[in-house]
């Protein structure tokens, strides 16, 4: 199976990115993570875009903030599909990541989620390797029940304590 | 080779949402789309979502705008990567759309793209599906040579004709 | 009388959406909670939402947060009044779901109250329900008059400490 | 049955308010239709609030733009729902009325709908009455089907022209 | 001299809205502060503002959160200079209430000041009243080289200490 | 009387500001109208501002667009009151020049109006001006009498011909 | 004297950018006129900006719209000053362009004129070799003189026109 | 060799502002640091700005929050090119300052950073003084390298340790 490259461009966004490569461990997905710039290592960059379907890897995963390049500039570089994950921080919480990445010229999209999102951009990127992976995609049918099983859970301890008794024990 | 289905909203969307439909024939992928709203036609939505992936389909790529539920609606029901096209339409130009779609809650990821990025979406779902079809990918690096090809013309056009001269041809 | 059923999509939003219920008790509304997510549990969602009536409820209120689907997609399911409270949430603060609330399009109408205004939701749950239950309406109306009185105790201890003996004692 | 009060702040909001209007007309619930602005006519504004419900309303809608108070000012006087439309107007688009609309303190809630929302209010006030009437509530479900109905007539057409023969016919 | 009525629509404004009162302590400005929400107390509200020229006040400072009605409101009921503070508070951070004040329609203006700029308002009103009094504009031309010495005296002793002996004082 | 000193930043700005010189007009307020810009004309706008009050002006009206420093460099200059119109203009649509004009620092107050709201800037001004002139004052209240009677013409003459009828007219 | 490199991602941008030129070539500066995109052209854009310094150019000035990436990306590759215009278009009118090129990550600035500000742009440039050309300074100087002048000649004819007059002549 | 000037409009700017001070003194380009405001020393700032490049300044760097007018009353008075750095502050977390720096007007341009963006100010008017400086450009050349350096020192960690391994030594 293809592996997953993730691409943060600061070691700041590790305390979130590190959400990807844990969904990826769940789903038994192979994965590297590296740190590279767009615009303090531009060169480094182009070439981990540029080689990385040759290096194995079916989709690659990039999350910065601010002026968040890293994503557009991933793409600009490569066929496999981008996911970009907009990190939240400084002072407009994101949202400039958020545009700077998802508002992509035509003829180089990029698959942007939500703001800190780095858990979904690995599951979206284990959809995209579930193409062509059967096993992997019977994960995903487990996960998504694991997902509405919790929810179940939680549903039913609330009809039995009560909102009262459900907030006491959170 | 799997298809793509394209689900809209409302037919007001058509004249955006046809892009996609004419990129994923500039590639000879292969597609169907539907009009299906989240909320005039919940079930019919969800039928359509959840039997895609037994109807062949491996990408679903939804535009809608305003309170854009779509996207997520469609992505509750599959595990297949789905893309989501935020509609400018309305007061808000499409900014309600853009947050109503990438915001997802951790678990069930959306890979949007820019507000009418129709034609990104048609990429974004090829790159998707050439993971696993080399010939497609081939395309793929074929469309971005093309795009490259395209900014060196007209570069090259400027060159010879000069800002003036460029402008009176345009 | 009719109940009101009050879904939220994650326990999360219960420390906002506890004082919906908070306040129907005020007003010996009787209501039930239940946690079930757009996303995470779309069928669950959707039979809650089609048999509430049938169930004697007479007004749905949905809190969630982020690309909040919960209030349109319970809308689709059902004729009764869907009032949504956009829970304050990430990096965004709760715009998104606001948005993504009150931007629904023409025939599936949900009645958006504030960021984290759950009281208010179980205000205007009640003024609906007392639309047809004149003793609610006469307890609306003392409500009302609590509220005056409030400002009016307020008011006169400012005018008896004075600006800074009322800070003093705050 | 109860009345639906629709009050607008200006003639210059009777294009989209009317909507509601007709809206009522094909439901066949009784409405009247005022002009009185909470700010050039305040002492009328709050009479017409504080006197609805013994003139047999049963519900108001206020449609107003800009700082649109109409809603909150009617909702202070009066312990009926009020409904509220923010009116897309002015250099801010609707975005200033539907802030100052949505965002009511504790206590005094106010439903709001989408910018120029306005049919959207009157199937919300008809949703409220039909707690209480049963032909309504029947009438609402027609109405609902008939939303399925027009999707699925689009979705037809659509499957039997195809993209470029669907955008043809527009 | 004519006094300066400050109302709040609620006593958790009074840690910010103190500080009109004690611009004003500064400037020798008499002043009133009331208590009285446009929502939880309208007709308390409409008196104090219809009734407020023939009390003796010159001008009002309202100061308000949210859907900040309440300069408006007041503003309605009277011909006097209304001033506007927008509170900060809430999921939206005061930019509601600026909205919700500012942006009202043609033939009831209201002068806003900066999101919690009590000190302003004070300072604003004492422009006003000074127009008709010596006294008063010759104390805001003194507060006014006061502002200045101070920006000298930072000044000063920022080129004696330089940039790390200011902030090590700071 | 004090006069009323009307400066805007460039022409383009006058078919907006001109609506402040017709309402004072209407009021009997005299007025000058100056054009001078902060930025390509400081110093004369400097001199204008800080020689307003000995030139017999009571109130400056400031219109400017964009980054809109024109009333807050006039304030710097003057202890008048300083009314500031957001001129609706480029990207932004003057939401940039309201926050340029609003947020002013502790100390210099500007009293922001609505975008574009040149003729609230107008009635503000007089307002301050009828602080120390009887007449104007009741100039005043007859001027707030005829939007009361604008409205009351406009709701009768919609409850006889009726939303149909009022919209055939328009 | 040191060039300007002028350089767009896509010929749209050219309307706007010519704007850059034009100044330039009133103040007698040299300069380049490129096409070049950051995503579709990446190697291209790296090469311009990389070779930039060595080719004779002093300073680098991006146009570029939406996820405008173009002034970042250049600033990877120069240690020249790079400007950045952010250029007007799509739902989003500049504002997405604006963020994604003004809030560059520490050590790799960009400097930010308005959107659509490519006229200053050009002076800004112009500016920066003013450093070390007394006779484009000499130049500036006069350019900044001229523009007083254009201020003092519309004032000039307003005193004399009036504002109707004035109005009339537009 | 040409120094530069900052100037900010508070001692509370300092703490973001003393960033670009310790950058410049990283690269041995000589300034001065002096606090005036705008709006409360606004003869002060304009004779230090007309005055700066006859005192043998090159660049000016200007910080301020909220209605951030220094930048632009600074440019109006002096052909220098002046940078902009909006800082973070008040309810609006420097979008404001942003505004109303970065909208300047044509003729009068301002170079802006991102918000809280001091040490890249300093970069940038290094790198505007290294235009006619050798030595200063070689240094920001190293400079670059430093970046690059550190990028890969951190990359070359992660690969080392893990993610949980670095997320360990954090």
């Amino acid at each position: 199976m293809k592996k997953v490259l993730i691409i943060m461009g600061s070691d700041s966004d590790l305390p979130v990115m590190q959400e990807t490569a844990k969904l990826l461990d769940e789903l038994s997905v192979s994965y590297e993570v590296r740190i590279s710039s767009a615009h303090r290592a531009p060169d480094k960059t182009a070439k981990l875009a540029a080689g990385a379907a040759a290096a194995g890897f079916g989709v690659i995963i990039a999350g910065a903030g601010g002026a968040a390049h890293l994503a557009g500039v991933i793409a600009a570089e490569t066929t496999l599909p981008v996911i970009a994950v907009p990190i939240q921080s400084g002072a407009l919480s994101g949202l400039d990541a958020l545009l700077a990445m998802v508002q992509m010229p035509s003829g180089i999209p990029v698959a942007t989620v939500a703001i800190n999102g780095a858990r979904n951009a690995g599951i979206l990127a284990a959809q995209m390797l579930a193409l062509s992976d059967d096993k992997l995609a019977a994960k995903l049918v487990d996960f998504k029940a694991g997902l509405l099983a919790g929810v179940e859970a939680k549903d039913a301890k609330l009809q039995k304590l009560g909102v009262a008794g459900y907030m006491a024990q959170k």
